[in-house]
């Protein structure tokens, strides 16, 4: 059995889920408690404790967790969090220091997207790579960029944003982020939902399984199982966005030169359906001088309802050698 | 009178220039020696060394040098160089190596444009940033990523690449890389001249003091003389390569999060005829939540015809503590 344990904290802004981690990324107990009912966040991070200490029952005490890991929402880089609507708390609000003070060990903050990285690179489909790009394909596009071991954070702490890289620019389409044209804007799991429905407003005559769904109830799950049931339609959306997204992966070479791309998230469980596309415009979008070398597109290996939690566990584990 | 000093060497694929930097910034004696007359590297690094003894006679000797820094053109993370058509050696050459042991003292060795980078953090306009992005605007575009003071190379050293970025993609001129619609195919010192080519040629009804000059030899300088003279054709190629170079730097912000983008190079010395476009479309194309910071873009203060040895010093003062 595992001497060391970590505790990783996966805070959303409605549930926090936490799970005990040994040395080999196994989650070895996991809870979950409420965010939003804690009117501050002293309370809160009472909560935490009280669950982890109870969690810690099944590996002999609280004494054998090292650090504590937290992948939260809008984290900053002083382990701050800036703004969270779903919280009453008064912001910023120093989750870091307050859960270190409460726990007594080191304490690692990050946001969710650098979780994610880090979770690929000491558990994940990175293991052992110093230099990696992660990219999260769920309702927005997040990412992280590993260089030489080091999350890119920036002078802000809002640096690894990839998701909101221009790849469109005429007739571009609106980001939620107020800007046209992003990465995420084409090829997030919204974003899929949101080309069917396009698509299928525009072209009247084409027939589609889609149809017989509301259009504005169509997940990309909806455009994922119609696909896989042969609907042609559903088939060149995912043609469409993996053109998209391996274009971006094509230029993001350009910035930090990765051993591999890891795709996470609820779309990159989408299979060859994307997989296929995306590497072969990748290939074709490549700069030249790139194309000797093999560069690795791969899809998170990671549990996905533990991820997050391996994540935030592998933040603790760099605040403890 | 400083008592460290360092040697920059600004190696070129015909000559190399030799500087030695006192701790200030400095470069208080220079000589350069040719580059391909050496069949081999060991003869190049014998020369090297011969020519940095005769100029450390200005300090009193070579034993106030601390370290020897280089930019050379393709050097890779190992110190290498991978290869340079100009040079009859057998590559990949081991510049470092072979230099570290002829001067035995510590020597690093990057690509220029991150020499570059390391230039303007130690001695120019980003001195005391952690986060900053430098913008070679030459021949090409060259780019250096400085992420929490570190340069960022990437898994073959190749990151960092910036210019070789798609910024268009319909319509989208060829790149000498071999891709299409690089920020190098629309906003280095030969695209400024490609543009007045291909405007001169496609209104030919449109006055303008470029029509003077045979078309082939125009230049990015007659284009900025002409614009400073007040012609109007050669006003707006600038504001389009500034619209396209904001557009660029306002998506870069994503990558990571810099303080401040350094621009250099022969185009940056254009003053407020580039910079007003580049500023204005910066701010347009900003994602909204990037406009409550201030992100400076700023001109290189680097002395030009020094720039590249201070860049080269500027290396090695990171061997030195």
């Amino acid at each position: 059995m595992s001497e060391r344990f970590y505790a990783g904290i996966d805070m959303g802004g409605t549930n926090t889920a936490i799970g005990i981690v040994d040395e080999e990324g196994n989650v070895v107990a996991r809870c979950s408690i409420s965010t939003c009912r804690y009117g501050n966040l002293k309370d809160y991070a009472d909560a935490l404790y009280e669950a982890t200490e109870k969690l810690s029952e099944e590996i002999g005490g609280m004494e054998k967790i090292s650090a504590v890991g937290i992948g939260a929402p809008n984290a900053n880089r002083d382990g701050e969090i800036a703004c969270c609507q779903n919280l009453p708390w008064e912001m910023p609000a120093p989750l870091a220091a307050v859960v270190r003070q409460r726990f007594g060990i080191p304490v690692a903050v990050d946001n969710d997207a650098n979780a994610s990285a880090a979770g690929e690179m000491i558990y994940g489909a990175a293991r052992g790579m110093k230099n990696f790009i992660t990219i999260t394909l769920g309702t927005g596009v997040g990412s992280g960029i590993v260089c030489d071991g080091n999350i890119i954070r920036g002078h802000r702490g809002m640096g690894g944003e990839l998701g909101h890289i221009t790849v469109r620019r005429d007739n571009a389409r609106s980001c939620t982020c107020g800007k046209d044209g992003c990465l995420e804007a084409y090829c997030s799991a919204s974003a899929v939902a949101r080309t069917a429905r396009e698509w299928l407003a525009e072209n009247p005559e084409r027939e589609s399984l889609l149809r017989s769904l509301p259009s504005e109830s169509i997940t990309s799950l909806d455009v994922y199982e119609a696909a896989m049931k042969g609907d042609s339609l559903s088939k060149e959306i995912f043609d469409f966005t993996g053109e998209i997204l391996g274009e971006a992966l094509a230029d993001f070479m350009n910035i930090s030169d990765p051993e591999a791309f890891v795709l996470f998230g609820g779309l990159a469980r989408s299979g060859e359906l994307l997989m296929e596309p995306v590497r072969d415009s990748f290939r074709r979008h490549l700069m030249p001088l790139w194309r000797r070398y093999e560069t690795k597109i791969l899809v998170s290996t990671l549990p996905g309802a533990d991820a997050a939690i391996l994540g935030a566990a592998a933040l603790a584990t760099r605040k403890n050698g």
